[in-house]
């Protein structure tokens, strides 16, 4: 295996662009995983590798050492511990940082079941929430999360690191609103316009049907756009002096009353 | 009013000490506050200000220029540009800082509703995800926010910025587990213990009586002390792949339901 020892290599430091610049991403159509463990859910979830680095004196101690025999040995490149340190993004890296190709994120590619549950996130911008939301969509089973006129790319470290590997696992499509409306209202997926001037409480709201809910921003809420193409509108019920939730909290509480409506 | 021109001013370099050191607001009994909004939360909920530092240049564009008037002058101390921004922590900053006093936060302080509601969050680390919790616990009007052996304290400026001020309109208290739960039991509070593997799911309990859910850490979950202390156990149904909820989204899903049980 070939063995990279200085950081100035341009393989390096490639790497250390795709995971810093979105931009870089979309041009070269691979992103940055690092952890033995994520790349694991992406190769199970069909992602596919373009290559691999890994620093042995690190990887040792990793706890998802089996990754490696799945991974094509042509493909991978070994580093020294300076050099992994300089590509490494997140504290505790247990030595295994892989180039991964990425996927198309097309509404036609979405597969849903006889009932679908969607998320629709508007103008997502913080990576964290984006990961927090993609955790919840896993442990719901919600169909797919449709990501309009994203301020962050999916591909961001931030939020394969926040999502846990969510981001692999979970049917994740990225197209305009307005794409995403017709596609919703083509496929006879009623829209809920999460809201807080809405007149309907969402414990009150029937979620069994084939249902989308739609989250805004925090800073903004929803456009105009949503607010009058939806087809009904949700509010959580506020009672507080500064009546403020995380987004990723409110898209929790609606898809799991959504959930608990439908018997889980 | 005075004002201050240089950045190696001893006051300045405390107010840069005190946001940076936990150790140092233990201390001092002081903490940091910017932004105009944050510090009209912190007032209005009985905070006292030590001192304040304002630059004008930038405070009068602030959406909040009230504050200043319930602020006693010989408190404030104006800044120049160049030394706000060595103080300032947060982008878009609006030209207030504030040192403010420490409240305690005994069990003893804490006032409860007739059929009360209390979160216990045992050796919660990440800043956001408190913050997001104090949101939460705020619109839900809960009755309280226990925080048991914290790795992280209330007054970091991330849990200030990220609570968007309700780490001042929640009653907080801050102690050991087994003070928490000693309390909890005197009190007659029904302790739940969050876990992955309880037999009872939490949208089949009754949270209609006094109840305290108990929430662990993201990577290792509660303690043994909680697990066989609680009264009982609950879990959320996890259909996914990879089955992780952000702590703060589990916190709000258990708190909302229990709401949604007792009419809001």
């Amino acid at each position: 295996m070939e063995k990279i020892l200085s950081i100035n290599n341009e393989r390096i430091k490639n790497v250390v662009k795709l995971a810093e610049k979105s931009r870089e991403r979309k041009a070269q159509k691979l992103f940055v995983v690092e952890g033995a463990r994520e790349l694991g859910i992406a190769l199970a979830s069909g992602y596919a590798i373009d290559s691999v680095f890994v620093c042995f004196d690190i990887f040792q101690k990793s706890e998802y050492p089996d990754v490696l025999e799945s991974i094509d040995p042509a493909k991978a490149t070994e580093v020294s511990v300076q050099v992994f340190q300089k590509m490494a993004y997140r504290e505790g890296s247990d030595g295994i940082i892989a180039l991964v190709k990425q996927q198309g994120h097309g509404l036609e590619d979405l597969k849903l079941s006889a009932n679908p549950f969607v998320i629709v996130l508007e103008a997502v911008e913080k990576p964290g929430n984006l990961g927090a939301i993609l955790r919840t969509a896993d442990a719901a089973q919600a169909d797919a999360i449709i990501i309009c006129d994203p301020l962050t790319d999916v591909y961001n470290p931030n939020v394969i690191r926040s999502s846990v590997g969510c981001i692999f696992s979970v049917p994740t499509a990225v197209c305009s609103s307005q794409e995403a409306l017709e596609w919703l209202k083509k496929k006879g997926i009623r829209t809920f316009a999460a809201e807080l001037n809405s007149a309907d409480f969402y414990q009150d709201t029937n979620f069994s049907v084939p249902s989308a809910i739609v989250m805004g921003t925090e800073a903004d809420g929803l456009s105009d756009f949503w607010l009058k193409g939806a087809d009904a509108h949700v509010k959580i019920p506020m009672r507080g002096k500064i009546d403020s939730l995380n987004v990723s909290v409110s898209t929790a509480v609606l898809t799991f009353e959504a959930m608990r409506q439908r018997g889980f």
